[in-house]
C-alpha cells in the first residue's frame, strides 16, 4: 500500500506533514508519497529520510484554505490535492489524505474519482470518541441540504464502513433526532428514517444528540448541516470544559499540586477525547479511499491519518462499498 | 409577583418541586402557588411551611410524561399544567414555572395563553453555560420544522429577552450554520441570514457549534431540530468528559488523593456547567412568563427556576416583546 499524503495542506504545513509522514514510515511502516513543491519538502524531510519509505511527488501549485473550492479545483491542475488524488485514480497510490481546504478535496475527489456506483452524494464520516468505543458520525459537513434518500445511502455506506473495519456485519444505525420517538423529527428525518426502517440494515431508532457521545450506536446518520453543528457543538463543550478546569484546578498552591499529581490522569483523558487520535474522516461515497484530515492537524493527527488510511486501503472499503450494491 | 409551580411535574415530584418553592420561599422570598394535588401537596409540605408564602391550588389531575401533548391538554382539563396557566391567563399568577411533559406546556401554553401578537410559533429559548457568561439557544426544541420568517421571530424574541434581561440594547445575534462564511449553510438558514441581515438586529452573522459554547454572541438562532441536537450534544459530551475524568483520577490510590484535595474545583467546574443553577428555559411568544424546566431537575433547578421566572415577570419580559412590535 502507498498512501499519498497533500503535504501542503492544512494550516501546519509541511511542517506537520512531513513530520507525520516521517512518523508514520518509522513507527508503522506506511509508505508515503509526499503531494507538493519538491524543493520545499527535500528541505523539509532531510537526509535522514533517504533510508524510510517516504517519497516525494511533485507538485508546484497549492490550493489554499480560503480558495474557492470548485474554482480552484478547475484551475489548479497542478495543485497537490488534484495531483494526489490522480496517483490515487491511476493506481500509483492506494489512498490519498489531506488536512488542506476540504471543499476542494470533495470537489477534486468528485471530478478526478468520481462517485462510487449508485451513490448520489459522498458524505464525510467523522469518529467520535466515546466511553466505549467510537461512533462514526455522517454526514458531517459535506452536504448542507440532502434528501431522505441521500440520509439512507449514507447509512448503508456507514455501516459497510464500521463493519469491514470491525469484520463483523452487526454495526447499528441510528438516526439523528430531536427525541427517541419514531415521531419526533422534522420532515427530512421522519421521511428518513421510513427508509431505513425497511432498509434492512440493523436500524436502532431515532437517537438524540447526546447518544453520538454515549455510543448508543455504530452509525449516527444525518445530513450535512445537522451533523457538522453536532460535531462542533461536541468539540466546543469539549474545549469550554478544558479551560474551566484549567482555570479552576490552578487556583491556589494547593490545587496547583494536586493538579500536578493529576497530570497523567488529565492527560489520559485528552488523549481518549483527542481527535488527532483518530486519524482522519473518510470520505465516502467516492470511487477511492479518501481521508479529510483537520485543517488544525498536529504531524501526530497526519500519521494517525495515514494509518487509518493505509488500513482502510488494505481492507478494501471503497470495493466493499462498491459490492455492496448500494442505490437509492 | 407569584409565580404558579406546576408541583406534579418531573421525574422527581412533588418531593423536589415541594423542596424547590420552599427554598425559593425562604432564601429569596419568591411566592410561589403549588399547583397539583391537595392532600398530596399538604403532607409534603408540613407544618413548618404555614409562614412561608407558599400556597396550594388544588389541580386533581397530572398530565404525565408519556402522554400525548395536544391530546392530554384537551382531556385533563384539570391538571396542574392547565390549572397553573389559568391562573397566569386570569392574573391571580405572573408567571408559570413546569419541569412536566414541555410538549404539554407548549401545547397549553398556546391554548389558555395564546401567541403574542405577532409571533407565528413561540420557541423555546435554553440557557447555556460558556466561559464568560451565557448564551441563549433558540429554538432548542419547539419548533422541528419552521421557516426564515420564524427563525427572524426567534432572533426578535431573544434579543428582547437578552436585552430586559441585562437592562441594555446591545445584543448580538448569531446564526447557527455549518460555517462562519456567509455563503455557508442550508437552504433554510441562508434564507434566514438575508432576512437578519436587514432586521436591524445586531446581527453578528453565522456561528458554528462551538460558538455556542465559546459565549461568541448573545443569542444564537436556529430551527427547533438542529437546536435541540446542538444542546444535547453539548449534555452529552458534558456527560461523557465527567465520566472519563473520574475513571482516570480514580485510578489508584495517589490519584484518588490529589482528586480530594481538588474536590472543591471539581464541585466549581461542575457548578458553572450546571444546567440546575440557570434555572429553567424560557417559552418565547406565548401571552404570558413561562419557564419551561428539565424532566430531571432538582430541587436546586427548582428553585433558581423559580427564580428567573419571577425575574422575568418583574421585568415584564412578554411586554417588552409584545412592545417591540414584532411580526413577520
Amino acid at each position: 500500500m502507498r498512501i499519498a499524503l497533500d503535504a501542503m495542506g492544512g494550516d501546519n504545513a509541511p511542517n506537520v506533514t512531513v513530520d507525520g509522514a516521517l512518523a508514520a514510515a518509522q513507527e508503522l511502516g506506511v509508505q508515503t508519497l509526499l503531494v507538493g513543491r519538491q524543493e520545499v519538502l527535500t528541505a523539509h524531510l532531510g537526509p535522514d529520510a533517504a533510508t524510510l519509505p517516504v517519497e516525494i511527488v511533485h507538485a508546484p501549485d497549492t490550493i489554499e484554505m480560503h480558495d474557492h473550492p470548485a474554482q480552484a479545483v478547475r484551475a489548479k491542475k497542478d495543485s497537490s490535492i488534484v495531483v494526489g488524488l490522480r496517483l490515487l485514480k491511476e493506481g500509483q497510490a492506494d489512498a490519498f489524505v489531506s488536512a488542506g481546504n476540504s471543499g476542494a478535496v470533495m470537489a477534486a475527489s468528485l471530478l478526478v474519482l468520481g462517485r462510487a456506483p449508485g451513490i448520489d452524494r459522498p458524505a464525510i464520516g467523522t469518529v467520535i470518541p466515546t466511553l466505549s468505543g467510537r461512533t462514526l458520525l455522517l454526514d458531517a459537513g459535506a452536504n448542507a441540504d440532502v434528501r431522505a434518500q441521500n440520509m439512507l445511502q449514507f447509512a448503508r455506506m456507514g455501516s459497510v464502513y464500521v463493519n469491514t473495519l470491525t469484520q463483523t456485519d452487526k454495526a447499528t444505525v441510528g438516526l439523528l433526532s430531536n427525541g427517541e420517538e419514531e415521531s419526533k423529527g422534522n420532515a427530512l428525518t421522519l421521511e428518513a428514517h421510513t427508509l431505513l426502517r425497511n432498509s434492512g440494515l440493523n436500524f436502532a431508532g431515532n437517537v438524540e444528540g447526546r447518544d453520538i457521545t454515549r455510543g448508543t450506536v455504530d452509525v449516527v446518520v444525518t445530513d450535512g448541516f445537522t451533523g457538522n453543528v453536532a460535531l462542533k457543538s461536541i468539540e466546543g463543550t469539549a474545549e469550554l470544559i478544558q479551560q474551566l478546569l484549567r482555570e479552576e484546578i490552578t487556583r491556589g498552591l494547593r490545587n496547583k499540586l494536586a493538579a500536578l499529581a493529576l497530570r497523567r490522569a488529565f492527560r489520559r483523558v485528552r488523549a481518549r477525547l483527542d481527535y488527532s487520535e483518530v486519524g482522519g474522516a473518510p470520505l465516502l461515497g467516492v470511487n477511492g479511499t479518501v481521508f479529510i484530515s483537520h485543517g488544525r492537524s498536529s504531524a501526530n493527527a497526519i500519521k494517525n491519518a495515514l494509518r487509518v488510511a493505509n488500513e482502510a486501503a488494505q481492507l478494501d472499503i471503497v470495493g466493499a462499498i462498491n459490492n455492496a450494491g448500494i442505490s437509492s
